[in-house]
């Protein structure tokens, strides 16, 4: 498999390098480069032209299309579309022709070639010398970002300077909506024309989404300076349908630069009225053009600063994990900021198109930790509210399939709450991702301390959740206990199977924390659990009794000689084999083997019972933690990139460093280095947080228990010293660990009491404490 | 359900009558009425234009397409294509102008209307008086057919005559290559244009599929008569990609009879060479043309006239099921006529594009019998080298899945030995279909005697499904056994289940036919034995051992308690709820449930724990019959049209009369009255097997012992009298069972010694015996 990695990326510990044109990487490259704010992104694309290989990508959070599925044989309850995130109108093109001969990357030579992602700015940069077929050189600088501040607008400054010829620039900046993507099912185009106007150096289009009809109006402007002057321009206009175009000639001397400054704004019917649409896109170009370049810019770096300050990771020693950390936290903070609550993270973020929809159980599982210990509470209070927000859809989409009385399930994969995966095997049965949903308001409450959403929205999905868990179950009169049949486990290398041991476990976990949170808001707020029991209509005995019943009455399997607890019903029948013990060659077994063969075989895909053990891990001794880590880790093949984080955490926890570290080597790079073979498609945001999750609960060893943190901080012994920063009720820590001692620095104006290997400490503020490692 | 019921064809011994026209009901119609010859088929669609509801189809057997494949993800060993069954160009195509009015049923007045499906005769006729919107009246009487003894020809007399008016009657008969499949995933056209031309009365089109590049030529030949005299004609030639057609204008009076006779060829690639394809379709063309429509005609009767001979089935009192039983017959014979072992049989025959693929395991489970008992060995044996044919791409398709050493797994579905279901659940899991390709060689050998197919070709098929059984087990140290996991039985309400006791069985009971067979054939045929042992590197004692290891140690599901075998292992874990309890209005469930709900629901599709029992009775007591049977059969919905079958011969062996008549009266007119509202994409022509089936083997309880027919018959009450053909070892009985006796008739030229209610009989050549029931 090492063969495969890419390390063409320079490292660096703040920046994303390419350092010489790769056209065989460009998708990657454009992949990993990519751009955005929490409201839009877009790849790295070239501005100019190019007849390379390229895979263009902008998208606008929110903007979805529902393309028809493609499926075997359509089946009761198979959800009918499958969410498409859409590739959206093209805002950065500026074509270029030097003396009516286009720069076009493809026909080039190319010299001292960069392509570079700040990370500490969050600006893309480019800068290249081209030599045209004619044998003319021009420089070319650019630089490029999605605002921060201004989360409808984009800005590019395009400097092109002749080094061995006057002559003639043609300069075509232009919007483009008429684009298609990549992954549509039937090859069908999804955007269709409303307006678009061009008139001198601005210009809009407006477009809107087919079925769905969202509407979106992409407005430019720009200047041309020469000598540090704006010139006065004369463009000529193309205008076509869904695509507009401005078109400048300017003469140029040797060594002369030019400078185009081109400001984009990109406006949708999510935010704005639709009649209003083009007004608002005005509005936001205009007042983009009034700050100007230089201004956005400053405003950028500042608010990237501020993020950093809140979330930065520090390892010193290895700047291959340096460079991985960062860029894992960056894409996180550009892919999310916590400001709209109609909006989740999509597995790829706003860096490619692959696995449709928005929001998978990735996002409470691994992402909510990080948005908890780096932002705002308000940040994961908003993706908990998307999910309260969608309960009437989760209750819709449990009784298309049966369920009934309020039991909620919500979707594998949705952008509105309704499902839009297609894969019954995943769709009807990978139902722990309900519970997941669960845990996420309880691992909230538990950060927070904040009861205000537990009592005011978390219950009545928590209700919904333990409606739809009691059906789901039934008495087994052949076990006389309570069994979940036909479900797929985190580990979806196996499907449909009875009694996952984690299915039970968070469905019995989620119906228990509700009993309790419902008992506990009686005493505390006896109008509001009044109230929240009318309008959900629980039976409060009835129903819960019937879920104490199962909780008390649920069938968990073991294995008695090695006590472990057991995956599924009947694992131990399979051939048992480990994975070091299989071929190299046959790895990944996802692409060498086939479905049924890996249906079949013992090998785990990502963490599942080790998941349970991870949730729930006060439950649990340190050597029933030890015996099902030993027997399940050399099982798991980790092919999803979800999976290396949990056994990290839970290597960490168990002494086991070497393990540890390997399996979190296995997530920091994996972008970078391209580990899977499918950056092109765009990068995997979501598992980045767990990467986070490593750094900050693996190796910081980093617990909330009973409204305090606690760390148990242990370096890999590959690194000089971490660091990493967490906000915790207001308090912003910086946790620095090295070899041989721990310190903890209060940066915040009030005391904090907190525990480090097990010892409590009251740290006060703008103060620290060091501890020696043992 | 009843009210779904169509009950508007009239009821006949011998005839499908629509006796109006259902225009409502067209495509029922259509798929009822179709005809077929074993190479080919054509739905009941109208020669004449016809602006209605319409489902044009024209089938060439052995033509297909190999369509890309709709699947959520694709995963390795997924098939890539699933084979449609191509519509082919039309050939029966007659367009009729009435002083240039068009003659369209859509846009007429129609009196006296009648289509009728002549199973006696094999021909469609049609006849009706139709009022134009001019008020003009013209009666049309139509007869065509595909005829059997040239299997590339068919034939149309097509009368009009005015009836109150003269006038110019303009005639254009065509031929249509530019067809499109209803079921085409992409919305793909298949066919591509090679050559068409049209000179006088004489036209031909000739196409080629894409991708696999099948040949077609399709040639016409027409006639127009009055007063029983050809016409001599100046046509006017039409001549586009794809298409020809010939126009004529006649003048008629009223009263006056204008007959179109119209020839076509249909030939293909797959029986001639490309190059030579238009010089055979000439000749097969004018050999037609020179024989005439009345003699072709007298040779199609006089060859169905033999069909029934050999394999009708006569009820006395119940004309419903007379009909029934006879459309099943009769499509079965014009499906597959066992001339050409590269073909086999559909489960929509030529009736329709459903399902695509032409070979599941249909064939060897519920077809084999029927034409083993109703035809020349040589059709069943053609059905079993079909199969052997394609043991190189079974091995190929097992390999592919991770199977080695010559294992062979036969595709559920396939065209040419290739897998080509979507479906990861059937292709890889429902691998029980291996077993009855074995099965059908067993049943063969047993019902004809004939040990040579066995010997020459059916060890191999066994030696490769018995690799494919003994690598798919694995030994489960937790049960001490052997174990298959992850199977789906022939209850397709259940996907990856562990130990199907149905696979298990007929697993073990593959492995032991071969070890028995390899043993016998070693003293039988050395040589042969040798042969096959070096040509399949078989190591005769290694595997064969761990053969019969497996055999001596595989995990058989059972419930103690009840003394049942289980379907799988937990099936007792499901909620026990039973078919009867049901709401009939959530029925049929696979209509009204989510896939979710049906397969975590003990509700069985098809036989399954009773598949295994009717396979495999001799091994089995009465009892434990009788105790699977009223455990699985309160519990089976018969969602599939080949359960019913199955249920009603266990049940007269059990002595249950009305559960086996209520079972056979679901499959017997399940087309004729559209029982599952699906009779309009075609008929379930595999299906029809099992009908037969249900008569033969149920009430008439024939078996083969022992080199010796047995017979049980068995009247239904609601019948008087009830008789069948069965060919056996070249003799031809006829068993004729009232209520209160059997008669046995013996039509062939020697004595025949059987058995009849345990009692020896040996009748004479052309003597019968009778015997009374007690």
């Amino acid at each position: 498999m090492a063969s495969l990695i890419k390390e063409y990326i320079t490292r660096d510990p703040w920046k994303i390098i390419e350092d010489q044109f790769y056209p065989q990487y460009n998708r990657i490259t454009e992949s990993l480069c990519s751009l955005g704010n929490g409201a839009m992104g877009q790849r790295a694309n070239f501005e100019e032209q190019y007849s390379g290989d390229t895979f263009q990508g902008s998208y606008i959070a929110g903007i979805y299309f529902p393309d028809k599925t493609k499926v075997g044989w359509w089946k009761n309850g198979y959800p009918k579309y499958f969410a498409k995130v859409l590739n959206a109108p093209n805002w950065i093109g500026i074509n270029l022709s030097i003396d009516d001969e286009p720069l076009d990357l493809a026909t080039c030579e190319i010299k001292q070639f960069t392509r570079v992602l700040n990370m500490k700015e969050g600006v893309l940069t480019r800068s290249f010398i081209a030599v045209l077929p004619s044998k003319k050189e021009i420089q070319v600088n650019t630089i490029r970002f999605l605002s921060i501040t201004h989360s409808e607008v984009g800005a590019i400054r395009y400097v092109v300077k002749p080094l061995n010829f006057d002559g003639q620039l043609t300069i075509t900046p232009y919007i483009d909506g008429d684009i298609e993507n990549e992954d549509s099912n039937y090859r069908m185009k999804f955007w269709a024309a409303l307006d678009q106007s061009i008139e001198g150096q601005e210009g809009y289009v407006t477009v809107k989404t087919k079925k769905l009809d969202f509407h979106v109006c992409v407005g430019m402007q720009f200047d041309i300076l020469q000598n540090g002057k704006k010139l006065s321009l004369n463009p000529v206009p193309t205008e076509k349908r869904k695509y507009i175009a401005s078109t400048v000639t300017v003469s140029c001397k040797q060594n002369q630069e030019t400078v185009i400054e081109k400001y984009a704004a990109i406006v949708s019917s999510l935010n704005h009225e639709k009649p209003a649409l083009h007004v608002a896109c005005e509005k936001a170009l205009h007042a983009a053009y009034q700050l100007g370049f230089e201004k956005l810019l400053q405003e950028q770096v500042a608010a990237w600063d501020k993020k950093w300050q809140e979330s930065d990771i520090i390892i010193e020693g290895d700047i291959a994990a340096q460079q991985g950390i960062r860029f894992n936290i960056f894409q996180l903070n550009q892919t999310y900021t916590g400001e709209d609550e109609r909006l989740n993270i999509g597995p790829k973020g706003f860096t490619g198109e692959k696995y449709g929809g928005s929001t998978y159980w990735d996002t409470e599982a691994y992402c909510i930790p990080f948005y908890l210990s780096t932002a705002d509470e308000k940040v994961a209070r908003n993706l908990l509210l998307y999910r309260y927000k969608q309960l009437d859809r989760a209750i819709e989409n449990a009784k298309k399939l049966g369920f009934h009385s309020g039991a909620a399930l919500y979707p594998m994969v949705t952008m509105n709450g309704e499902e839009c995966h297609n894969e019954w095997e995943i769709t009807f049965e990978e139902i722990h991702r309900n519970g997941a949903i669960a845990y996420a308001i309880f691992n909230y409450t538990r950060y927070t301390g904040d009861q205000h959403y537990l009592i005011n929205y978390g219950l009545e999905v928590l209700i919904g959740i333990s409606r739809f868990w009691a059906q789901r179950v039934n008495w087994s009169i052949a076990k006389n206990q309570y069994v979940m049949l036909g479900v797929t486990g985190p580990n979806e290398y196996e499907n449909n199977v009875n009694n996952n041991w984690y299915t039970n476990t968070i469905a019995c976990w989620t119906m228990e924390y509700t009993i309790k949170s419902l008992s506990d808001i009686q005493k505390s707020h006896p109008e509001t659990y009044e109230q929240i029991l009318k309008q959900t209509k629980l039976k409060a005995g009835t129903e819960t009794e019937a879920w104490q019943h199962i909780i008390d009455h649920m069938h968990f399997p073991c294995e008695d000689n090695l006590k472990i607890f057991l995956q599924q019903e009947g694992y131990m029948d399979k051939e048992q084999v480990l994975v070091k013990d299989l071929d190299p060659k046959e790895r990944p077994i996802n692409q060498k083997w086939s479905w049924d063969r890996i249906l079949r075989s013992c090998f785990i895909k990502q963490a599942d019972v080790l998941q349970g053990l991870y949730f729930f891990e006060d439950r649990y001794d340190l050597e029933t933690l030890r015996r099902n880590f030993d027997f399940y880790e050399p099982r798991t093949v980790h092919e999803s990139s979800l999976s290396p984080c949990v056994h990290t955490i839970l290597a960490t926890k168990l002494g086991y460093h070497d393990k540890a570290y390997e399996m979190y080597l296995r997530t920091a790079r994996l972008d970078l280095d391209d580990y899977n073979n499918d950056t092109c498609d765009g990068c995997h945001i979501t598992s980045m947080a767990g990467t986070w999750m490593a750094v900050v609960q693996g190796f910081g060893g980093m617990r909330v228990k009973n409204d305090c943190l606690h760390f148990n901080p242990c370096i890999p012994k590959q690194w000089k010293q971490f660091s990493f920063k967490v906000m915790f009720r207001n308090h912003l820590l910086q946790i620095t660990a090295t070899n041989e001692m721990v310190k903890i620095e209060n940066q915040s104006k009030e005391s904090i009491t907190l525990i480090l290997f097990d010892h409590e400490y009251t740290i006060p503020a703008r103060q620290s404490i060091q501890a020696k490692i043992e």
